[in-house]
């Protein structure tokens, strides 16, 4: 009898997985059709497009919160289950709860209402007019708060967003981080700007988009890219996206500056190289699929800034850079490393960032979406609002919204709660970072050297290779021992922009 | 009461229609896929795509054939329907009725015989040893026969599998037509060989690859292909797909023979346009999805029989291949129509043929593969029996099975049937192109000023813009005056090939 309710279990489970990975292949198909999208499609082909997408995306909502999958997912609740199917099945219930509880009725008016703010908020930026954007905003403000509720009603709407896009850090770990990145990095920034410290900014010609695009497949080859599963375009918004046996990586080019798309391809890598390094076997259950953003985005942050933002990474990499621009020749690894970790005090927009300003960006995002998002202002408050914080925390005020709280797409995505992941991923990266360092016999020799395979083989075992299997802060645990902390970015930061500004501090 | 039974009507309808679209939705999705996977995916991806594909094929053979569908259709059935709305209805009952009655189990052993299938023809094909690929072939004849069984039991199994590519002409229009294209072609071809006449070779260099997809580019160009609703890639087997608001094509370049890239491009050009004038409005149900494969292959046969290896064309576009290859400037528009109509009576291979030779490909295999599907004989016998038939109807006789009965793919991929829609393709091209000729104002002269219009807008209202609104006889008789005929074909080659080769018949 007990092997026979093992059998029952199996089946059970057995049918179960099935449908999951049914549901994943339908969403990998969905990632296909975006790629193509963005990248290959013609121009005139987007209405056909939109609705092949749409009736994914409708078919795989259908399979999540179907009666079939609440059955199983009960069915499965007490049964003999090993750690990674009870990982799977913790994974798939925590989407099914999110999802069955909101009507079809509300995704389908977010998503209408999702594709006419787009044109709008594009024309508003346009002609700098956020009264455009505005009554969109408005909707999709009251939509999402709509969504929130009906996934729990007792919780803060923020942060039941916030969770869409990190499931397990908890919203207080994202608020006390940021509010700790807004405390320490402002001060910094400052001495920055009254530093006597002019860095380097040895490229001032015009770099072909062509040897920059050979100079990007040199540096994927350097960092040890797996071409055979993937591939560089060029986009407009550089991505990455894929499975592990298909991890694509999008980047684009600027013929004034050498530099901008050589990290974008750096930091893209990252995320692809977690792609890759995701478990053949699993694919199409969560144990073959990324953890969420949060980690995704320390991954590429880490290969951007800790690897591609090095010295050691220059020193070993210069030369290739010069074989391809015979300009850069009498560039010094110096002043290269300057170049690429100058601090723009007076940059308005997030996308140009450097390493610490860029967190003054998502601040101001955060706390604007949070209290818009709870009601505690109104959509027309805004503009204002976003060039008072900019001046406070970044001592520059925009003057025009195209350049102030109209710069980025995400919120004409419908997306609130997104945009905290991009701090925390940059935090993660620092604190996994340090542990690599520490397990990895010389580092930063290593990267000299040109050999990455020691630090791709931890990242693969502390991270790649498991998946959605652990929460968050297992996974961080499991890798470094600690719990998620923004000591170590600290630490980094404070020591790195010291030296490189000559600050007393 | 009457307007509510009619709301009713229009209620059900509009169910119906709403269920088609997304199974359309579904299969175009899917066609993304593929194009993906033969043009730019990276060859490591196959193990995911593979399941997004089959997962994406199951889920519209399960939305086509499920209780809700067959309810619709039953409920439509005697509904007061407007012409289009039963055209509608006809084509999802026809194909419904097709995959409904075939089990699931067949479907998916077919699909996975089939995957297996292709490394072992490619094996046997490199290997040249027939017995490699015997057993699958076998495997795959059988289910095949089973397939055809269980639509229709009572009728010729080869007659079923054939409607699957050419529902509503007919095996013995198909049977009539090979008969009639052998008896008539093999005379003609054996004239063709015993004429002292040599046609020109004026293409003995080297071409390079990018300069012949500049003019493939030009060609394109030059028919009025529709960019901003397409494009053109390199894939290992030219083909086309999409839909009308995105219908791609490929081609692949030869460096010893710039006329293989453009006569294929010109081939799948025909298809691309077809596709891209199907009407916008209609994307998603049968009126806006091309008809079957015999009026698909007539669009690419046309195009590149008619007009791209017509002195005519060549006559406006000499200059441009010129201006591409230099070494053109010394070819007269008489050469290069030789060039392009030389019949090579002692080759081979199908994708290789001149435009009567091809036929006997066709026949051959048509002739063998009725028979195997009929159990007539045996696996066994196919290579003696090619063999046979090549020396009988093209006076050679294969010398390795390799470049016998192995070289064409579309056995392993478990299509029998699908052949003879070649030769019906061809046939229906000269039917139009006489038509098109009559009702357009000197046609010839037009397309030597390059003025394509004409003929586009004469396509377009004749065969495009309906769609599978007619069936396929419907479509011919409204386009032509006249039900399918083999008449004008054998009048044009016939007239063709005696001026060439200067036959005294």
């Amino acid at each position: 009898m007990a092997t026979e309710a093992a059998d029952a279990d199996v089946d059970a489970y057995e049918q179960f997985l099935q449908k999951v990975q049914r549901i994943h292949n339908v969403k990998h198909a969905g990632m296909i059709l975006s790629w193509d999208q963005q990248v290959t499609m013609p121009e005139g082909g987007t209405p056909a497009r939109s609705q092949q997408s749409s009736t994914l995306s409708a078919i795989s909502h259908e399979l999540l919160t179907d009666d079939e999958m609440g059955d199983l997912l009960d069915e499965l609740e007490d049964r003999d289950l090993d750690d990674e199917q009870q990982a799977v099945v913790r994974e798939v219930r925590r989407e099914y709860e999110r999802a069955a509880r909101v009507p079809n009725e509300l995704v389908e008016e977010l998503t209408q209402t999702t594709s006419e703010a787009l044109p709008k908020w594009e024309q508003a930026k346009e002609e700098d007019d956020f009264s455009v954007f505005a009554p969109t905003l408005e909707k999709l403000v009251e939509l999402r708060r709509e969504y929130a509720e009906h996934i729990d009603p007792d919780r803060d709407p923020y942060e039941v967003l916030f969770e869409e896009y990190e499931p397990y850090l908890g919203i207080d770990t994202a608020e006390e981080t940021l509010e700790r990145l807004r405390d320490e990095l402002v001060p910094l920034v400052d001495d920055i700007r009254d530093s006597d410290v002019e860095l380097a900014t040895p490229f001032d010609g015009t770099y072909d988009a062509e040897t920059q695009e050979d100079l990007a497949r040199d540096t994927l080859d350097a960092l040890g890219y797996d071409w055979d599963r993937g591939r560089l375009d060029t986009a407009a918004h550089p991505f990455s996206s894929g499975n592990q046996f298909d991890a694509r990586v999008t980047t684009r080019f600027d013929e004034s500056d050498p530099l901008g798309a050589l990290t974008s391809t750096v930091h893209e890598f990252g995320h692809a190289t977690y792609t890759q390094g995701l478990p053949d076997e699993e694919y199409g259950t969560p144990l073959g699929e990324s953890r969420d953003l949060t980690v995704h985005e320390s991954q590429s942050r880490l290969w951007e800034n800790h690897v591609g933002r090095s010295r050691a990474f220059w020193e070993r990499f210069l030369p290739e850079l010069a074989e391809r621009f015979p300009e850069a020749e009498d560039v010094s690894v110096d002043e290269m490393y300057e170049a690429l970790n100058r601090v723009f005090e007076d940059n308005l927009i997030r996308v140009e960032a450097d390493e610490l300003t860029y967190h003054m960006h998502i601040v101001v995002r955060f706390e604007i979406e949070k209290q818009l998002i709870r009601g505690e202002i109104e959509v027309e408050d805004v503009p204002e609002l976003w060039n008072d914080k900019y001046e406070e925390y970044l001592g520059i005020r925009p003057e025009t919204d195209a350049e102030g709280c109209l710069q980025d797409i995400h919120w004409s995505h419908g997306n609130f709660g997104y945009f905290p992941t991009y701090s925390l991923g940059s935090v993660l990266a620092a604190q996994l970072y340090a542990s690599a360092e520490e397990e990895i016999d010389d580092l930063e020799g290593k990267i000299r050297e040109g050999d990455f395979e020691p630090l791709h083989e931890w990242l693969t075992e502390n991270v790649h290779q498991h998946g959605a299997r652990y929460t968050t802060d297992d996974l961080i645990q499991e890798a470094t021992g600690e719990s998620f902390t923004a000591d170590y970015f600290l630490d980094y930061v404070e020591a790195k922009f010291a030296d490189l500004y000559d600050l007393d501090r």
